[in-house]
């Protein structure tokens, strides 16, 4: 089990980017999200995104983290770009454990960095967490997420020219063009 | 060369988006943003970012996308969650012509589609032009982005349990704690 830990989230400013963040969680394999901030909206619109393009990813918030991390049996990643080479940690990482896997937003408090097992940078310089987040699972899954299958209502079949999605109807997929 | 062009960039709804794309594309080993929206302020923090952790990175905004492709001479990667499967078409894609990379905001028009050499997803679920953007980066340069040298007067050292950033006084760097 992949969890993704979301902390410092500030419902009006990172809306957006926690939302971006949720969607990574998502399709790079995670099974859930859990923000610290209570924010109903951002839950709102990744069950909606679910419910069209499926799998069984959960989404919570108002979760407190340092109570949820005391419990936690398991692994935990905290991503910075303080933290230790990705290149490096990776093949310490022991993937027959759950694992949690913490993002900040701003500034991270020491407790963070003391619990997790590692703390891992993508690169040492300033970018995302957002892509720090895609980047750290894409390495763990070594690129396996991109075979899951969803099962979601709306398909999209790969393209080389133009939008093309399936959407089921009574059980059986139809072209639905959306270009 | 890389450079990356950001199209549809609405100022207020989309800033932290594109400053983490700004982030990414300096980071992940791009050499210039464009974004196809006059927007100043975020032009300023790239710029000061620049400042503080080094490299040659450009950002330019208020830029005729449709006035740049048509003067392109090189490859055009567009990125979309409908295009197909990166691993597929990373092996064709030419790695000794510059590149432009295409990253939209919502609904992006055929035309871009069309221009495109290669429309490439990363994955076909929806996440974040972030993420694909850091992704195909990271794919194109099979990793070699991390090891850029951006003599910034500000380094971070990577670091197993804490904040460590070096910075560069008279010439020499010394140790900044800020944890």
């Amino acid at each position: 089990m992949i969890v993704v830990l979301r902390i410092g989230h500030r419902v009006s400013r990172d809306k957006r980017i926690t939302t971006h963040c949720a969607l990574v969680a998502r399709a790079f394999g995670a099974d859930t999200i859990l923000i610290s901030t209570k924010d109903e909206k951002i839950k709102h619109t990744i069950k909606a995104l679910c419910k069209k393009f499926g799998g069984s990813f959960a989404i919570e918030t108002g979760v407190n983290p340092k109570k949820f991390i005391e419990n936690w049996k398991g692994i935990i990643i905290h991503l910075t770009m303080y933290g230790d080479s990705v290149e490096k940690v990776i093949k310490k990482v022991d993937k027959t454990q759950d694992m949690l896997v913490i993002i900040g937003a701003e500034k991270v408090p020491p407790y963070y960095y003391d619990m997790a097992t590692h703390n891992i940078s993508i690169g040492s310089q300033p970018h995302s967490e957002v892509a720090a987040l895609a980047i750290f699972l894409d390495r763990y899954l070594e690129g396996s997420w991109q075979e899951k299958d969803f099962s979601g209502n709306l398909t999209i079949v790969p393209s080389k020219t133009r939008k093309l999605v399936l959407q089921k109807e009574r059980g059986k997929y139809e072209q639905n063009s959306r270009s």
